[in-house]
């Protein structure tokens, strides 16, 4: 079964946006068996999308329309697709109701525009919307005498993804034929991806029946294995197989099997029944940002500070001046003393902290852009570790909250 | 003059990888006047990547494949554009032998399979590749009568930018009558997008010759206004006047032409010539790391704390242990405590709070998940800020980092 997705909005069709929906709705229905053959993006023009939706109906089995739900003019995708689909459209005086409804309860005061979004093509079903206004469309039709699944889905990721996941996949898995695929992930952390490649590429291309997909970013590496057979016992045979025998090579630079660096930490100072605290100057806050990503982080992490002046890194962590004057804000000595003071300050297990250049200005020649300390404190030693980091100031800072972490983790794991 | 961009690569209908070729493409594209109206991605299947070709040639003037010229099996791409033209291939003899002599002066005998990249279009031209073994090719033709331009173009970016600027551009610069393009941007903060629509639509609706495209995300709206004219300053002129049409009407919910909000904070902070320091709770560390993204911002922002845990209130920002305790840690006193305390603390113009329940679990009814307060001290007063924001946990934190960088914005202007 084949799916095409229709990515709409005029600003996908600028040099200055992305679609990044499809990328999950392409995996969710992966999941299920289901292919995508096609992806379009089209701006917020009527008569282009209109041909987008016809053509999309005539090739593809299933097809997913994103965006163009809200209550602008701009907002064309429910006409054009009940006109591509040679359907009417009708107010649905519930879906009005409820609008009037939510915002209230917000305190807000509706204006009147938002009534569009109560539109529905005849014969679908409204799909209700937790996280947003727009409410989503599913219809199943014939177009051209050959049996279609629509759904009209809102752009905003947050808004998109549940009405997806709970809405829409019940349905679709109904309709579709299952096929068997498994999938495993490994994540690996702090490796170069020419020796990664180098070491885990003959192991995978022997493999048969697997297909390996390697994404890089900084300071990681994703290996994805895929395999479809004819049962659910076949496909994960195969790519437990493979997952295993790439983990003895890569030992313990394979940190998890799909969770982010961040939550492995979190789960293993819970393990360990210990404590965070964090002491950031270039990264500003992006370590605290990620160990925060998921609620309950309460139980591991307390907090800590973001040091970027040097005055704060003697209140808050006691870093003594006399030693950011002898040896400078980015030193191996800084970061220790970093490490202790925050750990020290807040009572915690553990003491992490960060300095470095992140650049793009500020570099000298002793002290290049891209290098970092971070450090690690327990109650027993401080480990520093200092490294040169390539790229721009984001990735630079990526890459010192990924070796922190990688720091942490790699503690717990021996001690 | 209309382009369509279609992108071939099977691992591109994956969840792993994304084209970004097309955005660098729409980039040139719209400096000599083009629009891009479509962007298909279609893998390495024969059947779908001819029927991609004919929609893509039915329906624009200017088509760029790119992707598919490599000398594998899966390299379909000159074979489905010849049948989707109707034309023949060929395989040039010229082209054959200097890939044998490419490969003699890199050292490394050439498997036959490459003969292939040798294949062309009848009546194409070649375009030579510089950084890679995979010619491009140019077409002028007619479909279904009407003047095409087409392009093969190959994946790597490396090899397609280059090949695009040096070969395609003066090209189409030839047969595209040159345009003036003008732009303008406003970015508005903490505005309901129903609300903002309401009250710029008349406006830009009435505007002769913009073309307006609007972009909502957590806590921000962006404006981009757009005009094609025989001069310059007609475009220019056209974009100027809207622009300040609406910047009149929405007042200072506009808080910029162009740069992010945390950037403009810095500015105006630098203006005053004040500091800044900040506590976090629910966002861990987000309003810092997005206060430093950019270089200098040491020279107003101090730092601050990431006060999770309720000790670390007390710890850093000298929050009583008994005000905690009465009105929990997601209170309007808690929050204005915090920027109190950390503005004292690191003795800061202004010291700037969040406490909030960002989510998922976490919530009451007293207190449900989405409540937030925003704090804002200065040595005269504290303002604080009680909001109850939709979505999920990441955009709650965003939402909240907006609210309290509007905070610190308006205080700034108005002072």
């Amino acid at each position: 079964v084949n799916a095409e997705i229709v990515a709409i909005g005029s600003e996908l069709l600028t040099p200055y946006f992305q679609d990044t929906n499809s990328l999950f709705l392409t995996e969710k229905l992966n999941e299920i068996g289901v292919e995508v053959a096609f992806k379009t993006i089209v701006g917020d023009n009527r008569r282009n999308l209109t041909q987008a939706a016809q053509t999309a109906l005539a090739r593809a089995e299933i097809v997913l329309f994103m965006g163009g739900l809200g209550p602008t003019e701009d907002d064309l995708t429910r006409e054009c697709v009940a006109e591509a689909l040679g359907r009417e459209i009708h107010r649905d005086p519930e879906m009005i109701a409820a609008l009037y409804k939510m915002f209230a309860e917000r305190r807000r005061r509706m204006s009147p525009n938002n009534e569009k979004q109560a539109e529905v093509i005849d014969g679908a079903v409204v799909l209700k919307n937790n996280f947003g206004t727009a409410p989503g469309q599913w219809l199943e039709t014939e177009f051209e005498d050959r049996q279609r699944y629509v759904m009209l889905l809102p752009g905003p990721p947050y808004e998109l993804k549940p009405m997806f996941e709970e809405q829409c996949l019940p349905r679709l898995r109904k309709h579709v034929s299952q096929r068997f695929i498994a999938r495993r992930t490994l994540r690996i952390v702090m490796m170069a991806e020419s020796e990664c490649d180098a070491r885990v590429s003959p192991i995978y291309k022997a493999a048969e029946g697997v297909e390996t997909t390697i994404l890089a970013t900084g300071g990681e590496i994703q290996l994805h294995f895929r395999s479809k057979a004819e049962t659910q016992e076949i496909a994960e045979e195969r790519v437990e197989e493979l997952a295993v025998k790439i983990e003895e090579e890569l030992g313990d630079f394979v940190y998890s099997r799909g969770e982010p660096l961040e939550d492995i930490v979190g789960l293993l100072l819970q393990l360990k029944d210990s404590t965070l605290a964090i002491a950031e100057s270039c990264t500003g806050g992006m370590l605290g940002s990620r160990l925060t990503q998921f609620s309950g982080s309460s139980r591991y992490f307390l907090g800590g500070a973001i040091v970027y002046s040097n005055d704060l890194k003697t209140l808050f962590a006691n870093v003594p001046p006399m030693m950011i004057a002898e040896h400078g804000a980015v030193s191996a000595e800084v970061a220790q003393a970093l490490a202790e003071g925050v750990r020290e300050e807040c009572q915690a297990s553990y003491g992490l902290a960060i300095t470095g250049v992140a650049g793009p200005t500020g570099g000298t020649e002793e002290k290049p852009v891209g290098l970092v300390y971070c450090a690690l404190a327990d109650e027993h030693e401080t480990a520093v570790v200092e490294r040169r980091f390539p790229g721009d100031r984001e990735r630079i800072r990526r890459f010192a909250t990924q070796q922190a972490l990688d720091m942490l983790r790699r503690k717990l794991i021996n001690s």
